[in-house]
Formats: C-alpha cells, sequence, structure tokens
C-alpha cells in the first residue's frame, strides 16, 4: 500500500471538501451535521482493497481498526490501544485521537451527543456500517433529539480522485486434499443446519465464509485470499455473485460444475456482483409468511434493511463462521504442516540475523524482506498473511509496527527486537511473533519478557472445561504483568483461519466480552501476550495453538477438559529470560516445548539440509536447569 | 417461610386451575397458550415476600431464581446449577427441571417455539416481568410468529386461595454515623448526576436502591432490610410512595422532614405506594420535548412502558445502585466492625461444636440456631441476611440447601460440614462460609478443599488494574480445579450491601458476563469458590472483601492497582488442607490471614469475655509450616 507513512496526512483541504458535500444537494436531501467514515467495507472485512480505505483516505491513519467521525467543527478518530501510537503520527492536528478503552474517553455516540447542534443529522454510508452497528447508533442519536440518516451516494467517494477500482484478481479450487469436505458436503451439513432452526435462507456477506464455504480462494485483498463475493443459500438454490468475468476460467467452471450440476438443488447460479441487492429483493419478495432468512447482525446495514424485518433473521456469528472456526482432520494436517515450514524459515531467519547484525547492516525492513524470502522458498508459499512488523527498540511499543523508510532502525547488539510475521500456504495459515536480544538484555526487559512469558505459558498450558469461553481465560495471561502492575492494551488471541484471514471469528481470548463461542476441540487460535514501554521497547510473545481435550485426574460431570497445543514450533529466547522468575511448572513447559521444537523442526531441517537454522536450533533449545 | 419442603408439591388441580384460567375470558381477551410465572416481585427483587412467592405456588420449588412457564400440555422450570438438585425434589412429575447453563438445556424462547402451536399468543403479568426480559421474549417469539400479550390480572393470584397480604413493616431512619451521608447529600449528588446526562426524572423501582437513598430501613421481606415504595426523582420534586400508614410515625416524617422541609427541593411529597403508576402517567404527561426520564432496564415492563419512548432512557443499572456498591468510610468503619462481631459469634460456634458434636445431638437445624443464638448476642443485630445453609455430608452438595425437619441429618465426626450463614447489623451486613470436618476428612475431601482454597486466595491476593471488570477474575477462581478436571457450577462472588440485600449489583465476579462495572476501591464483594460432590459433600470457602488500592512494583500508564483485604476474619480449618498441593505464597497468605485473624477477633474475644472461643481460635490460627 502506497499510503503507508508515519508522517502526519495534510487533510485541511479533504475536510473542506467533506464538509462543503455534507450539505451538497447532489448528495443529499438535507445538510448533515457530522459524517461517519467506519473502517471496513461492505463485508466488514478487517483488511481491505485500497478502494475501500476511505478511512485512511480521509483522516491519514491506516491501521486496521478506527472510525473516524467529522463534523463541521470537529473530526475525530477512535481507534484502540494498538494504534494510539501509530494513529497519532498518521494524522495531523485537524484530528483529534479517541482512545478507545481508556475510562476518559467518549463513545462516538456520547461525543456526538456532546458537540452536535440539536436535531442534527448524522450520515453514514449504509454499506460500510454494519446493521448492529447502525442500530445502537441510531437508538443513542434518536435518544438525544439527533438521527442517524443513510447516505446512499459515498461522500469520501465523491471527493476521493483516482480513487482505485475494486480488484477482481484469480480465482483458485482448493482441492479436497487441503479442505477435507468439497463445497457440496459443506452445503448440505449448512442446509442441515438451517433446517433444524426452520431457516429457509442465508445471506453470505462475510468474504471468508464464502471462500470456505465454495473451496475457493482470491487475492482481492492483500494478506487475505479471499474475493469479493456475496450469496444466497437457499434450501434447493445456490446464488453466487461474484464478477462474472472470473467465472471464465473453465477449473473453476468445473470446481462449481456450472455446466454440469450433479443435483439440481447442488448448482449454483451465478450472478454480478453488484446485482446483489436487487436479487435480495426478488427473492424477498417471493417469500412465504413463514420464510425465514438468517443473516450476520454485523453485516452491512444496506444489505440487512433490504429483508423484511418479520423474515430477518440476525444472528451474531452465522453457522458458516462457526463450521470453519473447527477445524476438520485435513485442515489440522495442514496447519500442523504449514507451521512447520514457516518454523523452518524463522530458523532461518535467526541464524541468519545473529550473524548479521554485528556487520550493522541488518535494518527491520532487511530483516522483514529476509523473514520473506525465506518463507517463499517453502513449498506451497502463497504469500504473507499480514504485514510483518519488524521493529527494534521504541518502534516495539507501536503494537501494529509496521518499518517505513523514514522510520527504518538498524538491528543492533543494543536493542530488542520484535518481529511478528506469518504467511498464506496453501495448507494453512501461520502467525507468530519471537521477542530476542542479540546483546545482553537489561534485567527490567528480562523481568518484562519473563512475566509475558508466565502469562503465555499461563493459557497455552491452561486446562478447562468444555464449553468454556475463550474471554474466560484471557486474565491468566495477564496475572503476572497485574502483580507488577504491568498490563497490555490489546486481546491475547484470535482465531486463526486455515488459508484464509489470520484474524478469524467466533473464537478469541480478549477481556473484550464480545460474542465469543465457546472453545471447541479443533478451534485455533493465538496466543500473545505483550508488555509494551512506550518510547523503548516492546515484547510480545505468540504461537498460534490448537484446542484439544485434556486428560484430567477427575471429570465432574462428564464435561470433559480441553487444553492447547502449540502448533507455532519456533525457540523462544533463553536470554530473554529471569529464570529465577518462574515455577518448576513454567521452567517444565520451556524445555518441554524446546524439545518439540528440536524434534519436529529440527528433523525437517535436516530434511531440507538447512544445516545452519539446525545448529542454531540445537543451541537456543538447551534445557533450561 | 412455611411452604419450605424437599417433598414435591403435588400440583395436578393447580396446573388444571391455571390452564383454566389461561383461557378463561375474565382474565384475558383471548386464551393464552402458554403463560410466564418470572420469580421477582414488582421490583424484580431476589429475595421476595410470601405475596409474591408465585413461582413456589404454582411449581413447589422455592429457591432463589427460576421461571415456570405452563402451557397447554408442559410445565417447565428454569433455574441455575446451584438449585438443580432442590427443584427436582421440591416439583412433582408435571413439572420438567430445564437445567440452566447446560449445553444441552434449551433456552425459554427456543423451549417455546419447539413446543406451542402456530400463532400461540404467551402471557406474562407485566408487572412481574423486567422490560429487558420483556423485549428479549418478545422478539424471539414474535420471530418465530408467536406473540407475548401482557395479562394484567396475575393469573397465579387469580387461582391463590389465601394468598398472603403485602408486608407493611415498620420503617426506621438510619443515623449518620451509619450512612455517612444524610438522604439530602444523596439527592443533591444524584441530582448532579442527572444534570450531567441531561436527565431531568428518575424512576427508581429497586427497594434496596430507595432504601438506600433515604437512609431508611424496613422488614418488609425477610433477610433483606428493605420496604415498599417506589420514588420518582425530578430536579426539584421528590415523589415517594409508600403505605401512607407508614408515615404516621414522627421519627420518620422527622427524617424525611415531611412536616418542615429545609430546602423546597429537597422536600419529599408522600404517595400511597398503589399510585405509582397514575401518578408516574401524569409526570410523563407534563413532559417538555427535551425531557429524559432514566429507568432501569430491569425495572417492570409495566413501569417501563408507562413512559413514552422518546422520553425513556433504560439503562442497565443506575446510578444509585453504583453510588450505593462503592461504600463510603463510614459504612467500611461499619461493615468492618459487623465482620468483627460475626466472627466472634463464628468462633464460639465453631468452639462449642468440636465439643457438642461428640455427643451426638447437634444436627443441622441445631447448629443453623446455635449460630443465631450467638450472633443474636452482638451489638446491633437484626437478623439474618439469608436463611443459613447448614449442611452435613450429601446435602452439602445442595449449594442452597436449607436444613428441614425431613432432611435433618446430625453433625459427627464422618462427614464434612458446610456452614454458609450472615447477618444483618445495623452497621453492616455479613456473609461467610466455611467448610470443616470434625473427625479426619479423607484425602479426596482434602484434595478438593485444597483446590477450592487455591482458587479462593488467587482471588483474594489478586493484583489487577484499576478499571477492571469482576468477571475477568472468576477464572482465577477456578484455575486449580480446572487442572484437576472439576469445577462449580455458580459464580464466584456478589456484591454485598450495607445493611442491605447480601447480594446487590452492579459488581461480582463470575463466568455469566452481566453488565458489570469495574471494581473501584470501596466496593465490596464475596469471593466463594467451592466444589460439590452430588450425593457425597460439598465445599465452599467464602469471604467478604473489600476492594482496596494495591501498592506495585511499576505503575503502567499511571493506572494504579486494586486488590482485596478480607472482611471476614474467621479461621480456615487446617485439617481441611493439603499443604503440599499449596505454594509458598498461598502457605504464607494462609498464615498471614490467620495472623489477623488472631489478632483482630483474639482481641474482641478477649474483650467480650468469651474465653473457649479465644483458645479455640489461638489453636486453629497456628501458622502452616
Amino acid at each position: 500500500m502506497t499510503t503507508d507513512t508515519m508522517s502526519p496526512k495534510i487533510t485541511v483541504e479533504l475536510l473542506r471538501q467533506l464538509r462543503q458535500a455534507m450539505k451538497n444537494s447532489k448528495y443529499i436531501t438535507e445538510p448533515i451535521q457530522a459524517y461517519i467514515v467506519p473502517s471496513g467495507d461492505a463485508h466488514q472485512s478487517e483488511y481491505i482493497a485500497p478502494c475501500d480505505c476511505r478511512r485512511e483516505f480521509i483522516c491519514g491513519f491506516n491501521g486496521s481498526a478506527g472510525t473516524a467521525i467529522v463534523t463541521e467543527q470537529h473530526a475525530a478518530l477512535w481507534t484502540d490501544g494498538r494504534y494510539f501510537l501509530q494513529a497519532s503520527q498518521q494524522m495531523d492536528n485537524n484530528w483529534t485521537l479517541m482512545k478507545m478503552g481508556l475510562k476518559e474517553t467518549p463513545s462516538q455516540e456520547d461525543w456526538l451527543i456532546s458537540v452536535l447542534p440539536e436535531n442534527s443529522k448524522v450520515g453514514v454510508d449504509p454499506w460500510i456500517i454494519a446493521a448492529d452497528q447502525w442500530k445502537n447508533m441510531s437508538k443513542a442519536l434518536s435518544g438525544a433529539g439527533h438521527s442517524l440518516v443513510a447516505v446512499q451516494d459515498n461522500l469520501i467517494d465523491a471527493i476521493w480522485e483516482n480513487r482505485p477500482s475494486r480488484p477482481s484478481t484469480k480465482l483458485t479450487a482448493l482441492a479436497l486434499k487441503y479442505t477435507g469436505f468439497t463445497w457440496q458436503d459443506k452445503i448440505t451439513t449448512l442446509r442441515g443446519k438451517m433446517s433444524e432452526r426452520k431457516i429457509s435462507w442465508f445471506v453470505v456477506t462475510a468474504l471468508d465464509e464464502i471462500a470456505w464455504l465454495f473451496n475457493l480462494r482470491g487475492s482481492d485483498i492483500e494478506y487475505n485470499p479471499v474475493f469479493f463475493a456475496y450469496a444466497i443459500i437457499g434450501m434447493s438454490s445456490i446464488r453466487l455473485f461474484v464478477d462474472s468475468k472470473r467465472l471464465s476460467d473453465p477449473a473453476i467452471r468445473e470446481h462449481l460444475e456450472l455446466d454440469s450440476p450433479s443435483k439440481p438443488d447442488l448448482s449454483v447460479q451465478c450472478f454480478p456482483y453488484e446485482s446483489v441487492y436487487t436479487e435480495l429483493q426478488a427473492v424477498c419478495a417471493a417469500l412465504e409468511p413463514k420464510d425465514k432468512m438468517w443473516i450476520c447482525d454485523k453485516a452491512s446495514c444496506a444489505l440487512t434493511q433490504a429483508i423484511p424485518k418479520s423474515h430477518r433473521s440476525a444472528i451474531p456469528y452465522t453457522p458458516l463462521c462457526l463450521a470453519k472456526a473447527v477445524k476438520n482432520a485435513t485442515e489440522i494436517q495442514g496447519m500442523k504442516m504449514a507451521h512447520i515450514k514457516d518454523a523452518v524459515a524463522l530458523c532461518e531467519l535467526f541464524a541468519w540475523l545473529e550473524k548479521e547484525i554485528p556487520k550493522g547492516t541488518v535494518t527491520e525492513i532487511s530483516a522483514a524482506d529476509k523473514a520473506e524470502e525465506l518463507r517463499s522458498q517453502q513449498k506451497e508459499f502463497v504469500g504473507l498473511s499480514f504485514p510483518t512488523i519488524s521493529s527494534v527498540g521504541p518502534n516495539g511499543a507501536i503494537i501494529h509496527y509496521r518499518p517505513l523508510p523514514e522510520t527504518n532502525r538498524t538491528l543492533s547488539l543494543n536493542e530488542v527486537y520484535l518481529i511478528d510475521s506469518g504467511a498464506q500456504y496453501i495448507d494453512g495459515t501461520t502467525d507468530v511473533t519471537r521477542t530476542v536480544h542479540f546483546g545482553t538484555p537489561s534485567e527490567y526487559e528480562k523481568e518484562c519478557f519473563t512475566y509475558v512469558l508466565k502469562g503465555h505459558i499461563a493459557v497455552s498450558a491452561a486446562v478447562f472445561p468444555n464449553g468454556t469461553k475463550g474471554h474466560l481465560l484471557d486474565s491468566f495471561a495477564r496475572a503476572a504483568l497485574w502483580d507488577s502492575g504491568l498490563d497490555y492494551l490489546h486481546g491475547t488471541g484470535h482465531g486463526v483461519g486455515c488459508f484464509l484471514n489470520v484474524h478469524e471469528g467466533p473464537c478469541g481470548i480478549s477481556y473484550k466480552t464480545f460474542a465469543d463461542e465457546p472453545l471447541e476441540a479443533g478451534m485455533i487460535v493465538s496466543d500473545e501476550p505483550g508488555y509494551y514501554e512506550d518510547g523503548s521497547f516492546g515484547i510480545r510473545l505468540e504461537n498460534v495453538v490448537l484446542v484439544v481435550p485434556a486428560t484430567t485426574k477427575y471429570n465432574y460431570r462428564n464435561r470433559g477438559s480441553l487444553t492447547f497445543e502449540p502448533l507455532t514450533l519456533v525457540p523462544i529466547q533463553l536470554k530473554m529470560i529471569n529464570t529465577d522468575l518462574l515455577t518448576q511448572k513454567e521452567r517444565d513447559w520451556v524445555n518441554d516445548y524446546h524439545r518439540k521444537c528440536r524434534e519436529t523442526i529440527g528433523a525437517e531441517l535436516e530434511r531440507q539440509g538447512r544445516k545452519e537454522a539446525r545448529d542454531w536450533l540445537i543451541r537456543e533449545t538447551q534445557p533450561i536447569v
């Protein structure tokens, strides 16, 4: 993305134009006093295509989460703890940074109510605000005498010269050896769930759900192997909305059986991407009174409101979201293989860094590039799963930092180095963070690292009953930090897709209690506590872990227990650990983990003939005594 | 309550009558296919007066939480894990027990949808269903083609012969030395919060909020020093709805300054309890368009809907609820004194039990009576704060057990004894659970007790940042149990009132993420993990703890940290602990706790000349090595 920069974007002129558009009868019937610019696209994607980076366009901040609101007098941006530093650096002083999660920070609703003149109209594009957010915002505003109005023409697009066009990349069909189930199997299972709940239609809007359902991948959004599409699934029909020229590919036609469907109710009808609204209206017009239609409450307000309320069943997460989260045996095997390849690349990277850093020529950017190069040598590599966070010293404290020429620091023997990176392989997605020191870390750095490690272990080794929601584990990751008055302002873990988005629902580990589903065997999440000392250093320790059944001494009410198995197998730097702060159980965990790294990754390094990395691995996995 | 029994109530005839009433045009315009009988009264009280025990009347189950639903064919009761055993014993086989919290248990909505014929009407008394419950239920039912209808005449009352009348006990005014603030101070603070949020009216419906606000206490509901009342607070008026004969007491008239108000906007207008609806309608009729009225979303549907939607601001908890939860210095001092007196009584009880049990004459009931007798000897004793749970062996596994003649077991040297009890003193409310063995506990009992103790300590000693919600601490209490495949099916802690309800919001420690507010210094909660082996024994260890600032090595972002200080100072039986399972930190915690018990309670026992109990205390607080 060419817009990446850490110097503030000058927004005086853009804000002037936007404020004019807010009064321009070309776009709106009555002037609006505020305009909300959400972060997402029409599919509520976290990562978005350049054509959808409207919030970044207006304010300059390009993190993955944040909402901008512009009124006649003010411009404010809400984002969370991961992005406080970055947002403050990327925005000019026309913008106020609203730090979400701090007690003194008003909600968007409360702020609007405090600054708006009486009876104001607040506008938003109904295609890029989620239905549940619309509802909450609308309720709060009308409660204070204002109103939320849908502005059909996007006002950012209206002032955006040379806005990029919507991508339409080549689609790839995934073989059964990667997916475990055909798309026909998945449709049949889905329809089973629909009929169980007496649902006759399901509007699928999340791009990763569509990609997973049809066993198709694209590259419309960087790092996310998805493609722009909608689907409307009925009990005997399947409508797929996608740019029609993509369907000229014979492999895709064959995969979807477009020319010779095996069964009539498993035949896919294709429609242009843009026709989803009118087609949905047509489907709705033909509904029987009893018919119910599922749509996610995070789907766009526009599409949601196209379904008459009496037919609409808005759900916090869809059955596809849950089905996708619980990996099948084939997917688990693929994820394990992907993590082995990924660990090989990272062991090579660290061995290389150890050798090269003393020369003073390795920078955050070149280290990230090297990591990508090493990953790309692994089989079935597709690309990165998110922009590599390669950060030295104070840059490490910027939680979602991405090195840029003007911020690029050189790796040295004197500063902590944090690298959070991952890749897409055809068999799986990875996401791993290691924090290392190539010289001698300070006692304080070691102390903080050790608290983070204790938190990481507390989650990874946790045993908990079947049915436990991930948010109940979040505090385990923080207890050691809390004891010393420390903390980190982000969640502890997120779901990870299988050759899909690196962040996915509906499970996760966070102090925020979103509508997370209970953890189940087969789910895959990250475990990534951290500690960030602004202006000094950042620490994060992240493994991707698989939920597995646990064997316990007792079994209360036959509920069964779960625990985690690390899929990430990359050594944790012993030099950063103050072993005096570890309990014997924690020391055992580290030794056991390193033994697994040595066995599994050592064998693969051997097989690939990567001797230097293997030697490095053996050195780095010596047991603690 | 005379209805207490562990044998099932025969409900054939009552259900027949209720089902007739459901079709009787005397009560309803159109027949209803289901009738919901919620647990609470018109104030959503947890404990209720006999006249409000409608759910118990219809099904026999008399626990503090549960909802009954009767259809033409079925009768079902939903309750939570504390009451599974009790409910199954108290209900006859006309009733199906729905065990909430288990995965296979349908929600009330889902169950209704699964059993109702098409287009059914489900009735409920709008005065005893909370507005938020009404909304959720109504939405779910109408989503499935049914409708929720308000039945003004309560159908249980219609078939209830000799229903008790509503209590109207003597009111007591609390002196400033107990409350710390006058009711005028509290009204002024409340109005400050109202004007901050641009709210002009506040309808107070929770009985403990009204009692706290006016520094008044009653005894309309057993164990809860509250009185039936409503209040409507405006910026310059105060309406109190209470049985008018209560205001003939000169002390109350003087306290409320009914005859000579100090300031016009602090003058209380009194109205009959029953007139709240018409008076609220009158207030609403005179509202300006901008006027907003606060009402808790847990207030009755009837009263909530009396406020036009455009003026209604429904809040999950009220500012009074929060103000009441954060105890002031006077209240904290009172709570400490109450807990010292309570510990004196309990030390005496245990010393007495140790002596008497070998004689074979002490039963669950006589032990509970003795506890009450000893408490009643303490200054400012008013009554118990809830029915004493005095349970031996298998009865201990019934979480909210109350001994009855037919279940009454004799305390012996062979079984675990669990006593969960508390009292109301004018200066504070107590709630304490101890689990002890007067002979030799089995290794398994000790093991389970020790896990529970570890959980209790993990919460009590937890250090956490300011702004942390209580539910984030719940898993600390379970980790040791979970590790061994054990758990308990109840929350870990609840807010405790100060000479008020023993259960109060808006803070608590639970795996259920209700709308809990962050813990703040001055809040008081219980810390009570447990373990229950059905048919065998129950273990619970409960202290009431005060949230206090914690001193930490570092102070991330100057947020400050909090921890807990135990107010309960009663020895934890060392005989029940397997000290091998404790860490050194946990041993230190136990020793430090026992040192405090010895110092504080020892001195008070000495002062009161209770030598035997003092000797017992000294013996029971020997340090573990």
